[in-house]
This record gives C-alpha cells, structure tokens and sequence, in this order.
C-alpha cells in the first residue's frame, strides 16, 4: 500500500533502475541490494519488486519465495563473509526508514558489539500480567 | 541440527509440554508464546515444532507455512495491543540464547525507547568497499 506521499520511493527507483545500488541478487519478484548505512558490511536488503509496506502485505503467494531467497541470503552472507552468524529483521512502520518492505540480514560475529539483546527488558507484573497479554493477542488472531 | 549439549532444549521442552509458557498459537508444526523476558509487553516467539536451529536449516515445505503464521501474528500483535507496528527479527547463533529457531513478534511504539537503529554504522570507504562485500555474497550465493 502507497503511503501518500510526495516523495518517490527510493526503493522502487532502485528497482526501476533510476538509483543505483550495490546487487547482490534480482528475479522477477525480488531483488536485494547493500544496505547503504550499514550496521555491519555486507549488510543486505532484501526487498520485493511490488511496493508493500509491512511483512503482512506482502501476498501469500509471494511468500514462499521471499522467505526461500531470505534463506539463501543467510547463508550467502554468512558463508561469504565468513560470519558467525546472522540477524534477520524486518521493521515493521516503527524504525522503518522507506515504508516499502525490507528485509535486514545482517552478519554478526561474536563480540561485534552488538549488545541489542542486553538491553532493558519489561517484566511482566501484577499490572501487566502475561496471561492477559497473551489473550489479546489470541483474540485477535481469531478475528476476521 | 541439534548441538551437541547434555541440557535439553527449553523449547522442545515447552512443546512437549515439560515446561509452561504464555501460548497464543499452537498447530501440528508451529507454536507461538510469549517471551518470558520481553523487550515490551506482547513480545512473541514463533516457533517451529521440529528442533531447527537457524532460519536457513527449516525446510522448504515448512516455510510457506512458518512465514503465513508470522505475517498473522505481525497483524494479531499490533491489532490486538494496539501497537503502532512490529519488529520481526531472527538471530542466527550470534545472540541466539536458545538454539532452536524462534522468530521474535515484538509489538513497537512511536518513542518507545528503541533506538537501536540509530546506533552506529559502519560506511564503506577504500578499504572496505561495497562493491567488494557484494560480489563476495554473490559468488556465495552462486555456491552449490
């Protein structure tokens, strides 16, 4: 869904071949670029070619491969790079710098500095208890 | 790919039902519940039934699957908490605290505290040029 806006999407010049960026891979459905601020180099982006703006819009039928090609890049990156491991993120409207789907994989290795996981957590309390929580959520995954 | 480790897996063990858990969403191959250490309230883990340690080794016919039920629990998430998105992450082994795949819902707010992604990057410069760190994802890509 197309934000109004009045700004061109930059990911959909990228696509369209009016931006540049560094490829790493393009098909029909998908193509996925170098982030260009990246956390760590080799940061990727993976991104399909029809502009949508969160994971859930993106179409059944588009996500097979999308996920099949996030696999691949895992590894890619990894076995490339010679990386410990991986993130794999999507932000979904917060954090999220170009409203089109994006898809983070990003290298890690041990003691990268990367202490995002360290950080403050929220306890669950009286007042917020994980029961209730968890209602919610199951509520609403059985709306229509 | 199980570790080779004496400690069985918590997550095998809350599937099995040895262990409690705040569950949302159980079917024949995947369980969702909350994290017991939540960044926020509502923090969610989806996780597959069959002991799979990095997004890359789920199988192909488990991955349409896998994915649709992160693309209802993004929606189930944000509507049911009434968050203003989501984050989606997967840690592969760097900062993966249990060994068994497990992709984060993490319900997000605007200045909810999260600055992660403006946290320091890495540019690219003579040294470390992107066109370099693109090409070594390629061949890798291209790898049998």
């Amino acid at each position: 869904m197309h934000r109004v806006t009045s700004k061109p999407c930059v990911f959909c010049q990228i696509i369209g071949g009016e931006l540049p960026a560094s490829v790493v891979h393009e098909d029909d459905a998908t193509i996925a670029f170098l982030d260009h601020r990246p956390l760590f180099h080799g940061h990727t982006l993976v991104v399909p070619k029809t502009h949508v703006e969160i994971l859930s819009d993106l179409p059944a039928e588009r996500v097979p491969a999308f996920f099949t090609l996030a696999q691949r890049l895992e590894r890619a990156v990894e076995d490339g790079l010679g990386a410990d491991g991986s993130m794999i993120l999507i932000n979904n409207v917060a954090s999220q710098s170009v409203p089109h789907l994006h898809l983070h994989v990003i290298p890690r290795r041990r003691k990268d500095g990367l202490r995002f996981w360290l950080g403050p957590r929220h306890p669950y309390d009286a007042e917020n208890r994980a029961e209730d929580f968890a209602a919610r959520i199951r509520d609403a995954l059985r709306a229509p």
